[in-house]
């Protein structure tokens, strides 16, 4: 195996913060994997900021505030909140000027992926921001085959539409109508690397 | 007075949720005042999204989630939770194709607009945001003066660095290097006007 000194030093530490808490010998491997996709897209989202490349953030979890406590010399405590349907995508920024707007989906299943992962408030947003000449696409995971794809939100709108919100698109389809982002090492899921490529493709 | 049948009742609207619950007869122009800039802003959004103008949302509080209760057959309930500080302005979106990004502040002051209200993550946000060729600004209002302005973020970084984050902008040298947003009535706030001229002055 090689030594990748930088690379691991940075997953490491998200995978201490991130994982489970369990523990390998595979450190760069699984460093990854206990990341989930949503922590491979944060650390990509550092990278990209701190060499300027791109600034983008993930929003925070919207929540409802009920109630909150204002203990004498302490910070402001919430005792009572609820989690609210979000009404946009996860994550958007810019990048070279382009306004860029994304989810970020996994799955087990290995054959499709299915509709249910996508919300109708999402779909609509996404629609509304290439309305205005944003740039919009949702990154897939397939866990089990440790692949992810840049899905187009233009062709995620005309499936999810035919299908009506239901049932699943299949591997191959979402395959053949995706930029694959490749394999990297820092950060791992280099998806600038795919948007390149769809930027490419509508210019 | 003029009689805005239009204006009257979205204004209203937003005014029975937004203000104090106080009552007045001059129904305009106090319903745009209990709404407070933040819900101007609101409203301008959602009048920018309905009509295909721009597409643009306020960011979630950002909270540290501590405790959760999941009652049975009930909504999952937070009940231990501490406000963050935001890395970030608290707003984004898309405008023609262009990255926005901005954050809304309002004084009672007349004469001057002190700099505290710029925090260094945000002035550093809006730096990168430059850096990446997206546009930045910070709507600021004069409430006793009932007037706002689009200050660009390129103004906001030299004054804050020349001034350490300390002191204050006078109102004169803020309106001469802003874009007055000018009055209107639905949205009450159309900053997309002052926008414009902002953008017609960097190309």
């Amino acid at each position: 195996m090689v030594n990748y000194p930088k690379g691991v030093h940075h997953r490491s530490q998200a995978a201490n913060t991130l994982s489970s808490g369990k523990k390998s010998l595979k450190g760069l491997t699984f460093g990854r994997r206990g990341m989930g996709l949503e922590g491979e897209i944060n650390q990509a989202n550092e990278f990209y900021l701190a060499n300027h490349l791109a600034v983008v953030h993930k929003k925070p979890t919207p929540v409802t505030i009920v109630g909150v406590d204002y203990p004498a010399r302490s910070a402001a405590k919430i005792t009572e909140a609820y989690f609210q349907q979000p009404s946009t995508t996860d994550y958007n920024g810019v990048y070279q000027g382009r306004y860029i707007d994304f989810d970020a989906k996994e799955t087990k299943n290995k054959t499709s992926f299915p509709m249910k992962n996508f919300h109708a408030h999402q779909v609509k947003h996404l629609a509304d921001v290439l309305s205005q000449g944003g740039i919009g696409f949702v990154i897939v995971k397939f866990t089990v085959l440790d692949e992810s794809y840049l899905y187009p939100a233009s062709k995620l709108i005309r499936t999810w539409q035919a299908h009506d919100g239901h049932g699943s698109i299949k591997y191959q389809d979402l395959v053949a109508n995706s930029y694959a982002i490749p394999d990297s090492l820092s950060p791992s899921l280099d998806y600038l690397k795919a948007l390149d490529l769809l930027l490419a493709d509508i210019h």
